[in-house]
């Protein structure tokens, strides 16, 4: 049979394109490589007993209702916990949200969450203001839909009010990260959450709170969540990859009743419900407080990888006085994250980190350049370093690999 | 804080609905009711043991490997099984089909292979082609993308290849569920195999073939796939939903190249990829031919139901000479499906499904009407029985009460 076929691919397929953090890190697959560059959680922190335990259990107790098709909104007693988990955080940081388990919606993997808000938000050329720089996964859950993708400035606190206001007119919403943000690893601080709920509140612009990281701080939590001072304004997406694993893509929104029936017939059409069996694996390790007693020693194990690439990139680069300093210029910089498992590091002036990449390759470390998270205009200096894969020890080689290289560049 | 919010939906969120049959189930969910209305599995059939075995195996070999974030294009083995037996079922239906694992993208259950089709094939206005009637589950996924669903006039053989003919124009492609159908349980002859075939070839008409029942046949095994015929010309959906368990949301696309990095662009900006567990925990319960020993016990037990219904059907409604005959606009008519989960009944002239519904409920039994399946003009008489959840004793006493509120409503 002659194969005649004429495929005629949507014009959003045009716009889509592979990622380019995908495609930068094939460069960096090398056996020997330290890699500041992947996105993973560290695979000690995976509750692995918990989770056989729980699968025995799950299968034991109710094994038709784990492994049949089961209700789009989600397994009711996760919807419950989440809720209850929510508030309870939110009461600790100082701010009231009584999140109904009603508002909850089971989602595959927070990046799901990302791909139904833009269904039922964006239009072709809707406005969609994002943080600069941003989470490139956001901006690629939204490509298909076909927006008109605007970056508002930010700096070390969170976005620029100002330039916020500026740009929100007929925007359908501000994207945020509020929490130790990939790529920067910069938290918002309670300053700037109070003036962008109000400047949110003022002009209207709907708020989507992304937020996998927020449990992942080192020496005190972060401040309430946007969403929770303005519930009715603001669709919150969480995330259970960070704090007991991304191999069960178990994610959550909880969103106001003016969106919530539309993201769940989007939910619906997207996939049906995601896996009930991972969601009561999920239920079942979190229940009776498992998170208090576990999330505590990812967060050492972190803050003690991140202390040890702050005191490695101390070391070599002794002449550093830090990003806001007079010669941030004239020197390699870097932020130091309060939480989460990025860094954010930037380039003397004159040289650019996709450049320097394979040379730092060649000596043996690998990183995430910083252009490829900006919706507008890039930071060539900028790059990301992830804390949290390699061992201690890893990161002081690593380091010193990658000072060597950025010297051998400048000379 | 006041709320002035300004939450704009996208055009598309208005054309998204929550599902009608759901809503229509809502009316059936009372205690006692005998339910031939759900697209469930039997729960009888989930191999349970094997699934506990193949957790504590998956978490025992490679916990880290199955916990992490993984490719989007799915865990490799698994593609190469889901590879091995398409070339192996297609071989024995005499066509030879060399699937390439690298064509195989393993989704979050086959309702994400429809969706993902949907981004990367529809325009605004695009005219997507659809059996008459049709899956709603897939007219549900491409709605998002604002199409022209368009229906092809079908009938028992599949559908019909001069109506497709007239209406295949600039079409993006022909959406049909050859074995088994949801919602008729008819299956598409060879002959018809064979004319639709070699008229997409003619047209250039991409088909996209949905085949989650094919697996499920009484007494001999379908004709070979459409894609088989012409690999280039079509994307493959399958599912393990019906072999294994719908609950951890597994199935998988076969595409060509001319489309294949499109849809896993999609893939991964929609969910990054489908749970590594589950897809290990499918892997290790389907290698060494377990599927080959569980599948035929999901037949026959299947088939014991058909023919419970079968048998009651033609007690109750001893009148009936079949859906062709010269006395069907008289009397209730059913199809014979020769696998799956469905069998398609229809209504003496004059009676309206959906108008039963709640008589037949008050009777004590629940279908669902046929009506909602039809993307075009609908037959109001028609309906859909399921055989696989009831047992035999209720689907005689179902069947009887459904007799009743037919009688009742005629009289």
């Amino acid at each position: 049979m002659t194969n005649s076929t004429h495929w005629t691919l949507a014009e959003r397929a045009a716009k889509m394109n592979p990622s380019v953090i995908r495609e930068i890190l094939k460069v960096t697959e090398k056996p020997g490589i330290i890699s500041f560059a992947g996105g993973l959680p560290s695979s000690k922190t995976f509750p692995v007993a918990e989770f056989e335990a729980a699968c025995a259990k799950v299968l034991k107790d109710d094994p038709a209702g784990a492994l049949q098709y089961a209700a789009s909104e989600g397994y009711g007693p996760l919807r419950e916990l989440v809720a209850a988990q929510l508030k309870a955080q939110s009461a600790a940081a100082g701010v009231t949200w009584n999140v109904d388990p009603a508002q909850v919606l089971i989602t595959t993997g927070s990046q799901q969450g990302l791909d139904l808000v833009a269904k039922i938000l964006i239009d072709k050329d809707s406005k969609v203001l994002v943080e600069s720089p941003t989470y490139l996964g956001a901006v690629m859950a939204f490509t298909p839909m076909e927006p008109n993708v605007v970056s508002v400035a930010s700096d070390a606190e969170g976005v620029d009010i100002a330039d916020l206001r500026d740009k929100s007119k007929d925007a359908r919403f501000l994207y945020v990260l509020p929490n130790f943000q990939n790529p920067t690893g910069r938290s918002m601080t309670e300053a700037r959450r109070a003036a962008l709920s109000a400047e949110a509140a003022r002009s209207g612009l709907p708020l989507m709170e992304d937020n996998p990281y927020g449990d992942l701080w080192f020496d005190q939590a972060p401040p309430a969540p946007l969403t929770a001072r303005n519930p009715e304004g603001g669709i919150y997406l969480g995330s259970f990859s960070k704090v007991l694993a991304p191999g069960l893509r178990m994610g959550f929104i909880v969103a106001p009743k003016a969106v919530y029936p539309k993201l769940l017939q989007a939910k619906q059409a997207a996939d049906l419900h995601s896996p009930g069996f991972n969601q009561r694996l999920i239920f079942e390790v979190m229940q009776n407080g498992f998170l208090d007693r576990h999330v505590p020693t990812i967060r050492s194990l972190y803050k003690a990888q991140r202390d040890a690439m702050l005191e490695a990139l101390a070391q070599h680069f002794p002449e550093s006085d830090g990003p806001d300093s007079a010669n941030a210029d004239s020197t390699f910089t870097w932020n130091t994250p309060a939480g989460g498992m990025f860094l954010w590091a930037r380039l003397p002036a004159g040289m650019n980190a996709v450049d320097l990449l394979p040379h730092a390759v060649d000596k043996g470390v690998a990183f995430v350049p910083g252009a490829p998270f900006y919706a507008g205009n890039a930071d060539a200096r900028a790059m990301r370093l992830s804390f949290v894969t390699p061992s201690v020890e890893e990161i002081h080689r690593g380091v010193a690999a990658l000072a060597e290289a950025i010297h051998a560049q400048r000379s």
